[in-house]
């Protein structure tokens, strides 16, 4: 059992505030957030998206490297993209509408089937997968 | 809508292996993890549950600023801390058990009833909170 912490110092209204989130428990650093940066074209500074991304992506790798061992392969090398999408949410606000996982895997002993069975276990048993099980989760895995 | 991405590159097993994830939208910066040092006691390089405590604080910090101003308050300064803990799952694996928010916040125009009923709407309605629906996140929120 362990508990991370990160905290955000916000100043100021939604559209014209800003602020600062750091990850506190390592203190790998301290980003700018901002509501317009968020949904902007171009991404500066860190969002909660983005973050969610981070989150989703190195969880998921772990998750894929403990199911190919479960599976009798070895894991070498993996690539885990995430892409995390902010819209209107039908019900009012905004909302996650979808994360999508990309995932390239170098790995001895596993076929390609044996690779697609152990990318979907993961999709559903990593800890950060569980968490964000109100969104929807597409993956597109393979061997690289 | 918008869509942000980050990345993990991980080599190797679980519990030998390591990796590096990348804010690949902003190029905020790339940050190593691993399974040992994510429920180690001292955490060294970031992990999934730092990555989820940023974006739901960040996300919390401008949803309340939000809510404050739609309640007819005026938001100076928010700081908004979030505690990840991750612990066995009673079903197997792993899972995130509890989010918890601690919230000061210096507010011109809402009292203290007016406050934590924003703190109450930003918890419900944040983006993130809701993707997150499948945890348990509890909240303490008061007036600094």
């Amino acid at each position: 059992m362990a508990t991370r912490t990160a905290r955000t110092a916000w100043n100021g209204t939604l559209q014209e505030g800003a602020g600062q989130v750091e990850l506190t428990s390592s203190g790998s650093g301290t980003f700018d957030v901002s509501f317009p940066r968020r949904t902007a074209d171009k991404a500066e500074g860190t969002s909660p998206e983005e973050l969610i991304a981070a989150a989703h992506s190195s969880c998921y790798s772990m998750a894929l490297s403990g199911e190919i061992a479960g599976a009798g392969g070895t894991p070498i090398a993996l690539e885990v993209t995430a892409d995390v999408t902010l819209a209107p949410d039908p019900v009012g606000g905004l909302h996650i509408s979808l994360i999508h996982l990309t995932v390239r895997g170098e790995v001895e002993g596993l076929d390609a089937a044996g690779f697609e069975a152990a990318a979907q276990a993961a999709k559903v048993g990593c800890p950060v997968s569980k968490a964000l099980a109100a969104t929807t989760i597409t993956l597109d895995a393979s061997l690289a």
